[in-house]
């Protein structure tokens, strides 16, 4: 067959910049015709007819749809994309549910599908009678309503929410073959909107040059978890939020009200907040001094880390999906940093071998998820496709052997599920095998 | 009562910018305790006690609460938070559901409640089954699957989309006792991922210097609603957008694809997108020859008009709200036009005879809702809010008589959902009564 000359060649249109067919990130962008055939079903110059002709039509354009809901859910033919549960008995011990990142686009999480741990339920709380006290060293303790926050100034900002937890399957010395959800899926990215908890404490007479206190702040819920926040954050950027993506938050999100602090452990942002109390030191509640603490290699251990360090990870293509043909494929993935934003996230196709720079989605936020993007053309053979980002405090993801110097590693394989170390931030890697198939491993 | 030194007069903390109460938009950021008292419950300086003897304990803390689902909704305390239904029997004909804006804050419009116009009923689309077949006018037509589109390259952008036929009651002679969600409730905002059309019309050999041919968009569901677009919009940003707010589009706003024409009015954005046919010049479809025209004061009519103007509207207060006691509220509302960013909003207590410039939420994005807010003190007496609009191209939105002068008005007051005209974007008038009841008026 003649070569089409408004065709380019594929090393004409594409131009690779690492290993294993790893493109410019802008190769693709106004050169379409580089992958005609290859992506669509092309039908050839004069097939205008038998494309047309291939239109037939599906019952649905045939018929009556359904009725409009006053609240619309997904389509019936996505009820795969859903939240896995920990708990789908509802037994009497915590319940998790993991976001499903393999199947989200973008860099908002949809409020439906945001990752939520409870410890006794989701309380069903009533927006009305819930109560907000801040009191303890204040000149001025305060009783707030709902309605009365409602009356402050409200910011909006995009922020992710991380469970300290998240990640922590990669502390097993073997990469347990799990997918994307139950790896990374304890952490979520939502606009919140509230009342920063700066104008809250001044209402209170807490002087905004006092640095030295610390804030236990308590949720409404049985279990009235309990945290303690050193008030620089307070002064910083901390929110008591009250709309998630728009809406009231969700129940299990923290409806009413909830402590945000952007870029610190999941467990901390208090649901259903009902005090902050304002005292000299922390509280070393349960949750600080058992549970959100991380033993270190030579028998000590860290508490009152509160920062989620920067992490990316590749959402497109990951373990479960299965690439069908050779060719051109978008890798696709979300980063994020507790310092602020993301500067950079390179992508390698060989394992750590050579790297080159993604596409980040225009506007990069402080402190929200970021997605980067990267053409690959996938030849058939072995790859194993890594992610890694940088904040704009320099800071970026260890390596796999970098991070077990530095932190350790579980003597054996663990349950996906336990929580036997926490902040884990190390570079993911995902193989792809010759026949398309994509597994988790260490590299 | 003595006066307490360490808190600010009014008159001290706060700077009065424009008549009847607008204070300047950072007046209360830094200065909480000018509103103690007023806005919170005070307790006063030695009463930790007795705020703390106020936490009682509510049902939710005593108890379990309920089992977490895999795709969470919103609270049962939040049922009013719902979109309108114009059709609610599900009649045969067009169904209409409204976003409460009057109940959301932020930005973001989340999926649940973003507005939809369908016109046989919701399809009911198997994704695997639906294509896109791009033809005509093309070197190569294609037909593209959903599994192919996602191998193309993807981008994320928020966008408005509004129907040609929101904030239309505002043609009526006198001013409709309705609420913001009937008035304004047509439009709203998502972030949307999905692929460039320019790439795909690449991809079918379309040149990119050709601004001369038109597109024809057809829906797959029962309707194939058909409109006519230039080609110039793929080339600047049409998408076709397969993710909303990060999940797979809802079932009501076009899964599993639609056309996405940034700022353009809503019915051009075909849902169910099943066929672009490139064209010579536009069909003069029903929906544009009969629908979304324009007739105008001397009897010409205006068509194929796409652009969504400038806007904006006071979110609260609104119609149906009520102010409880005087003192310090926030004023806030959205602002979005189809050419761009928003450049300013300028926000009026005194029925437009003065104004004060709003704070404007970060960051402020092309084509999609602007956040602004302002505080106020309202002093108990009678008043009249009004927003208006800037864009970075210098629009702006006109006053009402200069509305009508250029656009006409309807001879009697219309129901509320009758479309007899388009593109309405004049500044809405809220009036607050002396007894603090807010409604629509003229001013």
């Amino acid at each position: 067959m003649k070569r089409r000359t408004d065709l380019p060649s594929q090393h004409e249109s594409e131009q690779q910049v690492a290993g294993n067919g790893l493109l410019h990130r802008r190769a693709l962008l106004g050169k379409g015709a580089a992958v005609a055939g290859v992506l669509g079903t092309g039908l050839g110059p004069n097939a205008t007819g038998a494309a047309a002709e291939q239109l037939t039509e599906p019952s649905w354009g045939l018929q009556i749809g359904e009725d409009t809901p006053s609240y619309q859910t997904p389509s019936k033919f996505t009820k795969n994309i859903a939240r896995t549960l920990s708990n789908p008995k509802f037994e009497p011990r915590s319940s998790i549910a993991r976001t499903p990142h393999h199947l989200l686009e973008g860099t908002t999480t949809p409020n439906g599908l945001h990752f939520t741990i409870n410890h006794t339920g989701v309380p069903n709380i009533d927006p009305k009678a819930h109560r907000l006290l801040i009191h303890g060293l204040v000149k001025r303790p305060q009783v707030f309503t709902l309605d009365a926050l409602l009356r402050y100034p409200l910011t909006s900002a995009p922020a992710f929410v991380e469970c300290g937890g998240n990640s922590v399957p990669l502390f097993s010395p073997t990469p347990i073959q799990a997918n994307l959800q139950a790896l990374h899926g304890l952490s979520s990215c939502a606009e919140w909107t509230g009342v920063k908890l700066s104008i809250l404490l001044e209402e209170c007479g807490v002087d905004p040059k006092d640095h030295s206190k610390w804030m236990i702040a308590e949720g409404a819920d049985a279990p009235h978890l309990m945290r303690s926040v050193p008030i620089a954050k307070a002064w910083d950027d901390a929110m008591i939020a009250l709309y998630q993506n728009g809406e009231p938050l969700m129940p299990g999100n923290g409806f009413p009200m909830r402590l945000l602090l952007p870029g610190w452990e999941g467990n901390l942002n208090i649901k259903f907040l009902r005090r902050l109390k304002l005292v000299t030191g922390p509280a070393m509640s349960f949750w600080e001094s058992q549970v959100y603490t991380e033993p270190m290699p030579k028998g000590k251990t860290y508490n009152l880390t509160f920062l989620n360090e920067v992490k990316s990870f590749i959402t497109n293509p990951s373990p479960g999906q299965e690439l069908k043909q050779r060719g051109i494929y978008e890798i696709s993935g979300i980063a994020y940093s507790g310092r602020g934003k993301i500067a950079k996230v390179l992508v390698s196709a060989d394992g750590g071998k050579s790297w080159a720079e993604a596409a980040l989605q225009a506007p990069i936020q402080t402190k929200a998820f970021t997605r980067f993007r990267l053409p690959w053309r996938w030849n058939g053979g072995p790859a194993i496709l890594q992610s890694r980002a940088w904040d704009d405090h320099g800071a970026f993801q260890p390596t796999r052997s970098e991070f077990v110097a530095a932190r350790g590693q579980l003597d054996s394989e663990p349950p996906v599920t336990a929580f036997r170390n926490h902040h884990c931030n190390v570079i993911t890697s995902w193989a792809v095998s010759s026949t398309g198939k994509v597994t988790h491993v260490y590299a």
